[in-house]
C-alpha cells in the first residue's frame, strides 16, 4: 500500500449498485474503505449488503474498517473549525474522514467571526492543534482570522452556503484565496474530504514519523 | 441648499481646465467644493488659479471652504478603519471627505484581521463611534469582524488592492456583501467618498438633529 | 442585551425542529425572536408549538414578542419602496423586520421607474422619511432615482427578479453599486432583512437617542 | 447604392496609412465616407492628404462628403441624450454620425437620473423626437427612465465610464438589457456609431419614406 | 391612451388569480390586453373566467381584444426569423405579440446559418420587410448574417437554447452585441415580447404615420 | 524525430537572448525552427546572429529551415479564412506556420459574414480544401457559416479583436464553441499557431500517408 | 448526399412525437439516422414505432441503419479515452456516434491523470490511433497529457462532471483551451457527438480516401 | 518570536523609502527580513542603505539575515517543481523564500505535462521530498499529475502565464482546485511566497520537531 490511506469512493452520481461492486472489489484486497457523498437512500441499500459498514448521515460518509488501527496512537490532533450550523455537513465530512484515516480530531463549531468572542474562547485549543481545517461559507472570513491566530498550517474549505452574491461559494473561495494571513491553503468549495486528506498527511508527517 | 453638503466634483477623466471651470461656476454661488480623484499634476494647475484651495495627495482630494463651519460642533465621531497600508489612499478619501463635510473622524489604520490583537487594542474607540467606515482589500474580512464587534451601522468599502484571484476588488466586494454580521452595507470598490457621504448623513441624523 | 435587537434566526436550510429548539433556548432568556426565510410548511409546525408566534406568509417571517415595546414611540419612519409586484416578498421581509424591531414603516410599492409619475406622486412621503429602503430587481434603476430625490441615507436591496441577462440579481446589484447618486449603500441580493437591520439602526440613532 | 449610407471605416487598430488607402479606394467611387475611432494624431496625417475631410476631436470621427445631401430635408429629429460629461465622447460619436448620415439631431446632455429635474426640464423636447439614443455609463438607469417617459423607440448605449464593480461597462450593459421599460433595445458598450446607425434607419423610415 | 398599445401583463411568477384580477381592472377601461409567459395550467383557469380571451400555447401568450383594429390596415410587414425548432417559442412570443399589436408578420423559421441556402431561399421576403426580428440561440450567428443581407433595422433576440459553454444564452447575447453588421440592436435573452414591441413601434412609424 | 514537425519556440515573454540560446541548442541537432510571437525589436537582434533565419512582421513569426522539404509535394491545401483586416495577424500566424510546416495554404481574407456575397464568391475554393482554419473576432459567426458550407474539418480561432462586450475574445470563443454547425473544433483565443498545427496534422494524414 | 453522414437529430427538448415525425421524413429518403440526447422514456415510445431502431441507454443515442455499410472496412481506429466513471456517458456518446458513422473505435476508459500508470499501460494503443477523442471533467488535465504523448490530432471534450469551482464544466473547458500540448482542439462541454463528428471526418480523410 | 519566521514585507505598491523605513524598524529588533515583489529599481536604492541585504532579480526577493540559522540542519527537502520557463519567476519566489526560511530546496524545473518523460525522469527525487510546491500556468495540469505520483502534501501555485481564455491565471486556478488527485491544496495565483510559507511549516513539523 503506497499511501497507507484506505480506498476512497466518491459517491456522488454513482448508484448504490455501482458503489457495492466497487466495495466488493476492495474487500477482496482486505482494505479499509471510505465513501463520501452517499445519500441516506443509497446507504441503506449498501449497508444491507455490508453489515460491517457504518454510515454517518450528517457527513454522508459510509465507511468500513477491516484492519485494526489501534496501534496508531498519535499525540497531536487536527482542529476542525466551522462558522455556522449550515457549514456542519462539510465540517463533518472533514472530521469523519480524518478520524477514519486515523487522526485525532477536535471539533470547534459555530464560531463565526460575527461573534468573535466565541472563537477566542477556544483559542488555546485551536493553537494547540498540529493543523487546522477551517470550514466557512458566506464571506469565508474565518479562514483569515484563524490563520492570523495560529502558527501551524491551515487548510481552508469554502462552502456553498449563502445566497445572492454568494454565487454558490465563489465569495468564500475568493476570500480564502486572497487571505492576508500567511499559512493558508485552499481546497475546492465544499471539499471537506480533500481538506481532511491534506490535514491527515501533515498530521502523519508531524506525529507518526516512525510509522510510514 | 437642499442637502447642506458642499458641491462635489469627480475628478477622474476630467482635465484640469474642466475642473477649473466647474469650480469657477461654483464659486459664484459662494459654495464649498470638494473634488475627488485629482492627480498631483492637475492639482498643481488648479491650486495656482484657486490659491484658497487645499490639496491632499494621499487621498487625492482637492477642497476649498468659503463658508465657516465652525458652528458645526458635533459630539460623536466616525471611525475610519482600514486593514493595511495599501488601503490608505481609499481610507483617506473617506476620512478627508468626512472632515470636509464637517464630521469628526477617528482614524484606526493598519488593523487587518491577520493580526487580530491590533484591532482589539482599539475596541473601545471603535465601539464608541456613531458609525464606522471599514476599508479593506484582499479578502475584506475586516468588514465582518468589525460588524460583529459593534452595534452601530458599518459602511464597508472593498478596495482593489490585491492580485491574482482578487480580480480588481471582486473578492473583497463579494466578501462584504455576504457578511454574516448584521448591520453592514457596502459601496462600490474603492469608493471611499461614497462611504463617507453615507456616514456623514448618519452622523448628522444622530448628532445634529437640530441643525437641518 | 448589547444591541437592543431581538434574536434573529435565518430559517433557510434549517428544519422546523432545528428552529423550534433554537426558539426554546431563546424563550428561556425571555427574549423577542424573529425568524426569516421560513416556509409555510415549517411555520405551521412551529406555530403549533409556539402559539404566541405570528407568521407572515408574504415575507416568510415568523416572529414573536414577549417584551412590550409600547414605550418605543418614535417620531420618524422608514420608507420601504419597491419597483414591481415581483419584488413584494423582499420588500415585505424588510418592512416586517423593521416593524418587529420597533420602527414605523411607510410602504410605497409598485413605483418602478418605467412609470415615473407614480413615484413622483409619493415624493413628499419619501422625502419625509428618516431613511429609505429601496427594493428593485431587473435593472435596479429605482435605487439611483430615489437616491437623487432624497437627502437621507438610502439602503438599496437588489432582488433576483428577472430573467436572461439578469443573472439572478447580478444586473440590479451592479447597477446599485455603480449608482451615480450619492448616499446609497447596498446589501446582498434579496437581503430585505439586512437592509431593514441597517435602516432600524439609523432610525434609532436619529429618533431614539435617549433609549440606548 | 443599396443602403444610401456613406462608406464607414472603423479606425481603431488601423494605421493612418491603412485608413488613407481605404479612403482613396472609396474616393474613386465618389462616395461619402465616415471613419470612427480616429485619434488626433492619425487624423492630422489623413487630413493633410484629404483636405476636404473634416475631423471632430470629441467624437474622434473623421468624415468627408462629396455628394450634396441638401435635398434631404427631414421633419423629425433624433434625440441624443446622455447622463454625464464622461459620456460625452460616446454621445458625440452618435450625434455626429447621425448628422453626417443626414438626420437632424437634438443634443440633451448632462441629464443623469441623480438630478431628475434636469431631465424633466427637457421632457417635451425628448418626447417630440422620432427616436432617442440614450448614452449612459455607471448604472445606466437613464435608459429605463427615458424609456418610461416616451412612446417612441429608444436605442440604449452603455458606456465603459465608471470604476470598481462597473467592470468596463458591464453594469450599464446588464442594466439596459434588463430594463423594465418596453421599447428599449441595446447596442455594444461605447458603440455610439451603432446606435446612430439604427436611429438613422428608423428616422428615414419615419420621415423620408419617399426617398429610398 | 398615450402609446396606442394594449395593456401588457408579464405572467411569470404571477398566480392565475393575480392575473385575473389585473385583467378585471383592465376590462373596466375597456382595453385590449396581452399577457406573456402564461403557463397552460394558468391559462385554463383564466380562460374560464374570460371566455373572450385566446391562448396560444406555443408562445404562452394569452390575449384578448375588445377594440376592433380592422381599420389598421398596414402595408408593410415584420419578418420574424428564427434559427432552429428550439427557438420557436421565443419566435412565437415575438410574432403573436406583433400581431396582437396590429402589425403584419411573416414567419421565416428554421433558417439557421448551418444551412445557409435555406436562409438565402427567403432572401427576397426578408429584404422586403420593414423591420426584422431575428431569434437565435447557441452562437447567435443568424443576427449578423441577416444584418448583412438587409438594409432595414434588425432587432436581435438571443435565446437560452443550448448547453455547456452557452451559459443560458450568454453566448448568443455576446455574439449579437458584438455583431460586425451595422443596424442590429439587441434585447434581453428570450425577450421575444420586447423585440416585437420595438419592431411594432418602428412598423408604425414607417407604415401608419397618419394614425397616432 | 517523432512528429516530423520543426522545433517550436513560444516567443512571448522571452528575451532575444533566451530565444537565441534555445535556437543555438536546436541548431546543433540540425533541426528546423519556428518561433511565434516575436516582436520586431527582438527579431532584429536574433536575425543578426542567425542570418539564415527569416522574419515575417505581420505574423510575428521567425523561422529557419535547414532540412530541404522539397520532397514534400502535397496535393491538397489548407484554407485559411478570416473575417476582417483586424484578424490578419492571427490569420497570418496560422498561414505562415502551416507553410513552414510544409503544407500548401490558400488565403481567403476579408470575407466576414456582414458581406456574405464576398464569402460565397470563394465557395468553390473553400470547399476544395482538405481542412479549413477560420479566424474571426467580434461575434465569430464566420466559423458557423463556413462550417455549414463545407464537409471537411474546420478549426476555428477566435480572436481578441473587438471592444466592449467582446471581453477580449470571449464573445467569439463562446460563439464558436456553441456553433450549430457540425465539424467545428476550437483552439484558444488568438492561437493561430495551434490551429495551424492541427490543420497540418490533418493535412498530412489526408495527403501524405506514405510519408510518416 | 454531400457529407456521407447519416441524418442527425438533437433530441434534447424535443418530444417523442417530434422525433418520430422527423424520423418518418428521413425514412422516406431511405437514410440512416442518429438521434442524441434521447431519454429512456422517449426512446421506448419511439422504438415501438420504429422496431428497426436501436437504443443505447448509456450514451442516450437512438440510431437506425438502412444502408449496409459493410463495405466500409477501414484500417485505422479512433481512440476514445476518458478519465473517470463519471465521464462515461459523454465518452459513449462519442464512441457510439463514431461507430454508427462507420469508424472503428477503441475505448480506453478510467485512465485519469491521478493514476498515470493506468494511462501509460495503454500507451501503445493510444499512439496507434489515427485520432483521439479525450473526454474529461474536473481539471481536464487528461487532454494535455494525452496530447503530449501522441503525434496525431486530439479532440478534447470537457465534461460538466465536478462540483464547486468546477462551474458546470468551465474548469475543464478553460484547461483544455489553454493546453500546453500542441495538436489539441476543443468542442463544447459534454459535446461527445461533436467530437466524434470531427474525429470521423479526420478518420475518413486518413483511411478512406477513395470512398468520398 | 511566535512563529520562528523572519519578518515579511510585501513590496508591491510600496516605495523604496517605505520599504527602507519598515526595514529599519525591523533591524532594531535584530530580526531577519524578507521582502517580496521588489523591482530591480527599488532594490538598488534599498541595498545602498542596507549593504548586508541580498537581492535576487529572478524572484524579485530582497532578504537579509542577521541571525545565524546554521544550527537548523534538516534532513528532508521541499521539491519546487515548475512547468515552463515562463513560470520561473514564481517558482523562484517559492524556492528562495523556502531557503531564506531555512528549508532545503530541490528545484525541478521545465517538466510540463506536454513532455511527460522529462517529469518521470525526476520521479524518485520528487517522491523523496517531504512536501512539493507545484508551479504551473496555462492549464495547470502539472498539479494533478504530480499529486497522483506522490504520497506527500502538494501545494499548487497557479500562475498568470498564458493568454486568451487563460484569463490571467483563472484557468490554472480552477484546474488546480478541481484536481482529481487527493492531497493537493491551492494558494492564490502567482503566490509563490504563500506556497513556500505553507511548505516550510509542513517541513518543520516533519523534520524539526524538537526545534519549536
Ligand atoms: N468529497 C470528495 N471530493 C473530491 N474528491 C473526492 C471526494 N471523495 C472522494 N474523492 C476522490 O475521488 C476518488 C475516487 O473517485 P471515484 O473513482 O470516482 O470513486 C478518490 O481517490 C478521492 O481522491
Ligand atoms: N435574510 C437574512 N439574510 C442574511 N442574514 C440573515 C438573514 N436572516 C438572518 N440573518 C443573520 O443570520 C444570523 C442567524 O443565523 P443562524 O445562527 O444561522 O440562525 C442572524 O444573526 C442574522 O444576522
Ligand atoms: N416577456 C416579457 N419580458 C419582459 N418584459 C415584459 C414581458 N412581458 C411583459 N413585459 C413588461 O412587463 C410589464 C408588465 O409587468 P407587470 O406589471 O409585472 O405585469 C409590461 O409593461 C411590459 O413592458
Ligand atoms: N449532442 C449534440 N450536441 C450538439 N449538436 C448536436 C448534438 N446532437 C446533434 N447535434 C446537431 O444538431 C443538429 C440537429 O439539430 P435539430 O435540427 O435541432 O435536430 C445536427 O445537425 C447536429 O449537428
Ligand atoms: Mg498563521
Ligand atoms: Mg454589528
Ligand atoms: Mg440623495
Ligand atoms: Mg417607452
Ligand atoms: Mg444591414
Ligand atoms: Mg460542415
Ligand atoms: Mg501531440
Ligand atoms: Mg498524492
Amino acid at each position: 500500500k503506497r499511501t497507507g490511506f484506505p480506498e476512497v469512493i466518491y459517491g456522488e452520481g454513482k448508484t448504490a449498485d455501482q458503489i457495492i461492486s466497487i466495495m466488493k472489489a476492495i474487500q477482496q484486497n482486505n482494505n479499509n474503505v471510505l465513501a463520501t457523498r452517499v445519500s441516506e437512500d443509497k446507504a441503506e441499500v449498501i449497508v444491507e449488503q455490508f453489515p460491517e459498514a457504518q454510515y454517518d448521515s450528517r457527513s454522508r460518509i459510509l465507511y468500513w474498517k477491516l484492519q485494526n488501527d489501534a496501534a496508531l496512537q498519535r499525540e497531536g490532533y487536527i482542529a476542525v473549525i466551522c462558522a455556522g450550523t449550515s457549514d456542519l455537513n462539510v465540517a463533518e465530512e472533514a472530521a469523519i474522514t480524518a478520524e477514519v484515516f486515523g487522526s485525532n480530531v477536535h471539533r470547534i463549531y459555530d464560531v463565526g467571526v460575527a461573534g468573535l468572542h466565541r472563537l477566542l474562547d477556544h483559542l488555546e485549543e485551536i493553537q494547540g492543534a498540529t493543523v487546522s481545517v477551517v470550514v466557512a461559507g458566506m464571506e469565508g472570513a474565518l479562514g483569515s482570522v484563524v490563520g492570523g491566530l495560529v502558527s501551524h498550517p491551515v487548510i481552508a474549505v469554502p462552502t456553498s452556503v449563502g445566497y445572492g452574491a454568494n454565487f454558490q461559494g465563489l465569495s468564500a473561495l475568493l476570500s480564502m484565496l486572497n487571505s492576508c494571513s500567511s499559512g493558508l491553503s485552499v481546497v475546492n468549495i465544499d471539499n471537506g474530504f480533500g481538506a481532511a486528506y491534506n490535514a491527515v498527511m501533515i498530521d502523519r508527517l508531524a506525529n507518526q514519523k516512525s510509522r510510514e
